[in-house]
């Protein structure tokens, strides 16, 4: 399989750095193609600006004028995920939320033209990346997971798995929350670490 | 009363940009005093990098040490979010939550050293702005109530509301949401308006 795994985190000596190490071994153990998407060492803009609601706009009428108001680093990303049939996403949950680099790159990646399209009879959306079949989102907290189910409402999972890629029609969604993880004993970090591993090496 | 603005929006012709004006135009109206951050226009970086975290961990050693590592603009912001008595965030719901600008003021400046500190016998958190009462958060959407609140789980007021500003002790929290706004008339807009505009002056 075609995996691309989208990363944010500032800190290299982080446990979502960790996280990432034990999903591309597990991957490349499991013979499939890994491709990188690292927002913080690509330096992306996460801002969406004027010219990019232009091209919001624009996308149903002219393409080829909505993809030049977009960013070069956008309309990479656009081909690299065109390869994908899944995407990872691993970040850190900060304020019960993801980090605003991946918040811009929702913003300005799931766009119009790029990764979905807006049906002429409505207000529906339709996917433009056929090959992609699932999603996964993996990410850490230091909130127990149950406080974060219950007094947040698994916000994130309502935001990005249960709103945004089920709107553009992508049928497989995972969310795997590794929680608590400020307060976890190393023999619990290594065993996350060894389960992610497996999970991706068997990934289907 | 001394109300901070947090406004976000790239597009001047926004209904957010008619919703700031009816805002404020209450606020001058009632004889508050308004102070506005406009985050596209200060063109914020909401991009948390490793400085960041170095300095969120030596907030709680040495705040000296930690400012010198933070943006200007985040200072700046401190000193404004000091002075304010109501903060009011106004910002379009994009994929189900805040645009990347207003996460990454979030996470920047909803800061240990600026706005709370931990409390030292554990982990929660004590406000730094004895001065704030409370906060209004102010979203558009194109998507009906109903339908967000269903199927969405009201994401942004479980994370903003009934997390970050909860968990930092803001007492009054109040979520007013304009749904369907793209299907909405014009006699229903300028209702919304009036309607902000008198409990903006009327602010409490």
């Amino acid at each position: 399989m075609r995996v691309l795994v989208v990363y944010n985190h500032p800190y290299q000596g982080s446990f979502c750095h960790a996280i990432l190490s034990s999903v591309t071994q597990g991957l490349t153990r499991g013979g499939h193609q890994v491709d990188l998407i690292n927002l913080d060492k690509d330096g992306f803009d996460p801002v969406l600006r004027e010219k990019d609601l232009k091209a919001f706009i624009t996308a149903s009428k002219d393409l080829n004028a909505a993809y030049s108001l977009l960013d070069e680093q956008v309309l990479d990303y656009k081909s690299r995920l065109e390869q994908a049939e899944h995407l990872v996403f691993i970040f850190p949950i900060w304020w019960e939320l993801m980090p605003a680099l991946t918040k811009g790159f929702i913003d300005k990646v799931i766009f119009p033209g790029i990764a979905y399209d807006y049906i002429s009879s409505g207000n529906g959306m339709v996917s433009r990346l056929p090959g992609l079949k699932g999603v996964t989102m993996i990410t850490t907290m230091n909130t127990p997971s149950i406080a974060y189910r219950l007094l947040f409402g698994n916000a994130i999972k309502k935001a990005l798995l249960m709103g945004t890629f089920w709107k553009i029609g992508i049928k497989n969604r995972h969310w795997m929350n590794l929680a608590m993880v400020k307060f976890s004993k190393e023999s619990k970090r290594l065993k996350w670490l060894n389960n992610l591993e497996d999970k991706f090496k068997n990934l289907k």
